[in-house]
């Protein structure tokens, strides 16, 4: 029996989402958790839809985990109970014929904080957004997001792993900004490791006035990490929310993603 | 030479405003960066329009202190050095003629933030929400609130203190759910101590079911402080802003109000 596991949580004192022997994370605690719960002599390992770096928060997580028959619901209530106040499970329930977290998503999609003003972020939203000392101009941040949107090789914004490809969508990349706060809605297919992060980091030069928005072009065509692009700060991330096709669409989009993404 | 302060703070490290020996307090960390900064012999007292207390946060308070001339834009650069990021200096500023960051002030504004569903609050914000078990009826809360505006002794929702009166005038008191969480704006002149979250109390418990909206009446004919009323959390409380008079409108104002409040 496969369930899905809609969570938030913050970020900020855990070491990422990936289980990392002596260190507190998210994965970690949920898996002990439903050990506990369920009286199991091993934890029974979650597929998450993004793997968010340490520091990095999530609105719209979604795992899965495969288990003997039980209410979902039992499972949600008592998972609320003894999860810290860090992690919240906004559902537990029976995953469709299918699912899989991560390879039947279509999109994730995930927001980014700056605030740019002399007085600094708000006290209480500072561990969800970054503070960056220079004023960042919007125009010239949406100017180079354009450059970036579509399909291409983002070999230059990640961190390579042996086999995978690098190849992902980009539908979105806008910046907004409210008064001191400029809020960045990046949405794909899928994104590497630190490929948000990096992205940020064209967008906030470009936006201090060190690039031209086309220098956005110039950093795709690379075919491995730039090294003139800073990986912003993890506390500014959230993962939004991940998006999956209907019953009727799940096994198809399986078999294609894991095509996609292990053949390089 | 007279100066405005206006501060936000994440109330949760700090034992509230007000200085306590050997305890973290904001009023203290402030004290102390303004005399380490200007290299004083020893702290010179602020005065505010809120005496938030330990827990409680604010984005919109105000103090005043009295210094030597200086250049308050010199002043502020360095306290937002200085000061630890859970309190940000919105600004410092030369007071008008008259102002009095505690005795003018016309009107003071809290907000208080519940969530009432299963899930609880959003991880990342749930230190400024508070939980509550079982749902709330904003119809019957807001129907309570209307017993309680307009000009009354609020002695029943108050810690007495000696000397002080505590007649008050609500301006208002009203609460919106936007899924689940309500928010609850708060008006009034001034509060008393605890005042807030003693209102708060008397809206909960005719929300959920336990008192009839009318029984605020009955609360509010008590000459003390009543015991049916919880006192709610601290950490859903935040003072929002402070309202003061024009120029011409000061000094009027600062008589009349150490009138009022120092003679019961």
């Amino acid at each position: 029996m496969r369930l899905r596991l809609d969570l938030s949580y913050d970020g900020t004192a855990f070491s990422g989402w990936a289980n990392q022997p002596g260190h507190r994370t998210v994965q970690g605690e949920i898996e002990a958790a439903i050990m506990m719960i369920l009286r199991l002599p091993e934890p029974v390992p979650l597929t998450v839809a993004g793997r968010t770096d340490a520091g990095v928060h999530a609105r719209g997580q979604v795992a899965h985990v495969d288990l003997d028959d039980l209410d979902p619901l039992i499972l949600q209530r008592r998972l609320r109970r003894l999860l810290p106040h860090d992690i919240r499970v906004r559902g537990v329930s029976i995953a469709p014929e299918g699912f899989d977290a991560r390879f039947t998503a279509l999109e994730r999609q995930y927001s980014y904080r700056i605030v740019d003003g002399q007085t600094g972020p708000d006290p209480l939203v500072r561990h969800t957004v970054v503070r960056w000392q220079r004023r960042l101009d919007v125009d010239r941040m949406n100017a180079a997001a354009g450059h970036l949107l579509g399909m291409h090789d983002f070999a230059a914004f990640c961190r390579r792993r042996e086999g995978a490809t690098t190849i992902r969508t980009l539908r979105e990349l806008h910046t907004e900004r409210l008064d001191d706060t400029l809020v960045t809605t990046v949405r794909a297919d899928a994104f590497c490791h630190s490929m948000v992060r990096a992205l940020m980091g064209v967008l906030v030069a470009v936006g201090v006035g060190r690039f031209a928005p086309e220098w956005a072009t110039d950093v795709l065509s690379n075919v491995e990490r730039d090294s003139r692009v800073t990986v912003m700060p993890a506390h500014g991330l959230v993962l939004e929310g991940v998006v999956y096709p209907d019953a009727a669409g799940l096994a198809a989009r399986a078999a294609a993603s894991r095509r996609h993404r292990e053949q390089a």
